[in-house]
């Protein structure tokens, strides 16, 4: 299993066409950009990279156009979100063969199960493959949470490498660090949650999987140095701003959950000159001219646009 | 738009063997218990059906084999339940090729969204099959409830074809059996309470799609009998016994939904000779002795086992 | 303890005059209505009686009030509804004080707890009291579920008379009764469902509490009629009926919950001449015109006020 | 209105004799040790002060017993939570006619209601009382979220003076830091999450109101300390030090939500001498001595007991 992964870990957001093909160029002009500000690792097929409103065949377009654009140069992680064992399976293969250096996995969901299903899931896609394996605690979306002890015992078997922690619990993911260090469980912890990673890194977070690392991948990069040299008023000061920034998530009133929230980063990343339309997946509606009026008023605000 | 199903739509348990294959016998048995007893139509790939726990070749494999074995005696509803749109489109067409009736599909789940995006999901579900698409309402899977007005607005439109409630609200079902009839909506409307189901026939549900009925097909069929006939007596003491049944879902004490309850109908069916084990689908359990002991007692107890 | 209560048990809406003060003679205008059209029972302070809105002042002058005009006719349950044990205790003995013939208690809230917690609760709330208590099953309120071996526990041991299942888990109710008769626990079971009563009869309740009852009385109880003489085709049409007249809980666009259920009802009430105002307890708005007229409209569809 | 509070605030957990008492020797006994340790204010009848569970009388007891004793040397905050606005209007007036400095205040609960009963409730308070009114956000109990704008709106008009922000929702609690900020909203915001107050504070809380500040206060204390001086390094280490202690809430595996947390302070404060039982008020259970086993090996392993 590979080394650990560090730092600022952005979940690539995928841009589309307006006919809602792959926008190569878009994606390596807005990979290109991570990489310049410094991000340690790219997440492709996280849940912002619509992973879920991709056919299979969509899924490895935009995995294979993202391990050919890093072309080695960070670590990419490649989500491999499905509902039950086999299919995170299938998905882990093609992960591997399209030369991910790591998989990110949720708990199982729809069928209702208990501790039991999680674990013998996380096992099995362990044992499918050389990867290393991520858990990824997202409650919001799999409405199941990922227990501390669970995950400190995956790590210390070697079963996972890391978490991606987006739970919203940060009670959990305090005694989280605690533990895997007391049981020295090797696990990498990542926080998923962008307007909170000050007090994550505080914590002894590992790193970041800020979704608005997209939109201000060097903001990202300079709180995370910040933090490495203890400047701690610096990863504070910086998160106020990111957490303004932030606020393009409420720029469209109309919009809910993933189109309010990855729609305005697309919102963003067009208005920055870096994807060539906001198009999102079926059955999403891409933001209007109203909100993208909000959203350059708010990067304007933050200095990102010119006035 | 095929005519609207009525009557006991069974959701077709899937047999495995013990090494996870699909044992086609065994789901030839059962599908030829259920037609002999005299239901009205069946159910593939439904989430006891184990769908979300099937790889795509596992999903064809299964719905072929049925639509095989029904040959036309009754339609064949299939599920085409994944986590957004286009995977869902996928599963339509696969399910139009291989002979299904009709088709299933959930509100989307996993990524947030509202009921706007509800509503596009299945308009493009329904642009994209000339098959009948059911909409099914399973809140405590995919964690969103489907409106009454969105369902008779898309019913009045001929988007959908009508409903399997799977929501546990029977006051929101009774209020869309009242809408459905004053919109002339044309929704046929199915419970998916096995316990419940003499309520839901009293105030009007055109059909049942339970669990439960492949473990005891002619118990439904008797009941819906029964209620065609304006016997309510009989329905409501049919409905006891087969309530007193579903007690095999509380037989293995130490299983949590999936595996409690379709793996209490896997047990039931194998100690009845239908199936010839109780294999689950990974990453859950199959259920052990002693909770096959506690279901044959109450196979017994409810006269379906010699004592 | 009393014999059981059975039928059609209206939890009793509170009219207040203009400035929040109790009104005296709407209250016994509505309870003569109510015993006119031939209710079994009456729910004083439940829900929808504003008990939790109520000071114990008040509480007292709503009881007592209740307890005088109804003068023994029908029994008179009283709502003792709070946080935790202590509080309820005091209520049940004012309630014993005031004249009640039984009492009606929820699990304990605010304070989280288990099962340990809710068995405790009861059983010290039925020693501190002579009489009969009552089980008030509302997890929308309380958030938590009484669970069906809990309650048949607790009636066969004579710790509560019954339950009031507002619980919207008809799947559990269905449960409920089967076990009850099954360990002859002796529990009176109502519904507090008032748009799926119909259901509720034929799987075996002993009666209903239906809010919709303070408008409608009459209509409940030609229901409960039609059930003992075994015409389930006049149950389900006079609940098709009562279901549309529920409506008038959606007149209230602005409002949510507590205020536009409760809300509409005391609009409905006014409208019909039995209530002087339609005011709300603080912080509750009370409904305005543009309701009122929705209110209107609904009862003259129904047939309950002239065109 | 009084200057905000600033600094560690513990909400006082009550002691109760065998028989359920108030135990005044043990309360004034734990408050001294809280003011020797220079906590900056003492919050009476909040939550872990077990006020659900009080009747009128003890509350009064409780709060007239820790005014008295604290003597004016740190302000007291008084709880007045109850169900809806009437009755916290009662408390209100009773904690400002026994002296208290300021009121904690819920969002309604119980009966359900949107936000425009929430602003309403808070405003109704403030103008009955001359007291500071502090917003008290506490889902898992009340089980409904204070939005940011609608508690910076209140802040800007004077309703209210504070907000004790146990959302568990960090995200929430970053942009209400900022927007308070932008406002000038002057509220005074104190997190009541004792794991994570790191965070907190390096995010700008004004404050914290531990739980586990009634077994540590000189801990908490400290910590505050190194964050005045900007030690974030000192910070941490603290916390995670108060962090390994809170897993005395885990010590009572029986026991769930405050029999396990508000319980086992109590069980570790007998350990220490400050307590003289353990007592629970009903219809929680006081820990048995498996859990004081394990309560005593982390007061032992944290250095505060001796080995």
């Amino acid at each position: 299993m590979s080394a650990a992964i560090r730092g600022v870990v952005p979940p690539v957001v995928t841009p589309l066409t307006e006919d809602r093909e792959l926008d190569r160029e878009s994606l390596e002009r807005s990979l290109e950009r991570m990489l310049d500000a410094g991000v340690h690792g790219l997440f492709a097929l996280g849940s912002s990279g619509e992973v879920v409103f991709s056919t299979d065949a969509r899924r490895d377009e935009i995995l294979s156009a993202t391990v050919q654009a890093v072309a080695g140069r960070v670590p990419v992680l490649a989500g491999v979100i499905d509902m039950q064992t086999e299919r995170v399976i299938e998905h882990t293969r093609r992960a591997a063969d399209l030369g991910a250096d790591a998989v990110v996995a949720t708990a199982p969901f729809y069928a209702l199960g208990g501790e039991r299903e999680m674990e013998e899931h996380f096992r099995a896609i362990a044992a499918s493959t050389e990867l290393p394996v991520y858990a990824y605690d997202i409650p919001v979306c799999v409405h199941r949470k990922l227990g501390v002890e669970l995950l400190v015992r995956l790590g210390a078997e070697g079963v996972i490498a890391g978490v991606k922690d987006s739970s919203g619990d940060d009670v959990s993911f305090r005694q989280l660090v605690i533990r895997n260090r007391e049981e020295d469980a090797g696990l990498a912890l990542l926080t998923g949650h962008e307007v909170v990673v000050d007090g994550a890194y505080l914590a002894g977070a590992d790193g970041s999987v800020p979704g608005l690392g997209n939109v201000d991948p060097a903001g990202y990069v300079r709180q995370w140095d910040a933090a490495q040299r203890g400047d701690w008023q610096a990863v504070s000061e910086e998160q106020d701003r990111l957490t303004r920034l932030m606020r393009i998530a409420a720029a469209d009133v109309t919009a809910t959950g993933f189109g309010a929230g990855v729609g305005s980063f697309k919102t963003a990343l067009r208005e920055l000159g870096v994807f060539t339309t906001n198009q999102m997946p079926r059955p999403v509606a891409a933001q209007g001219e109203e909100a993208a009026r909000r959203v350059r008023e708010i990067l304007t605000a933050e200095g990102m646009l010119g006035a």
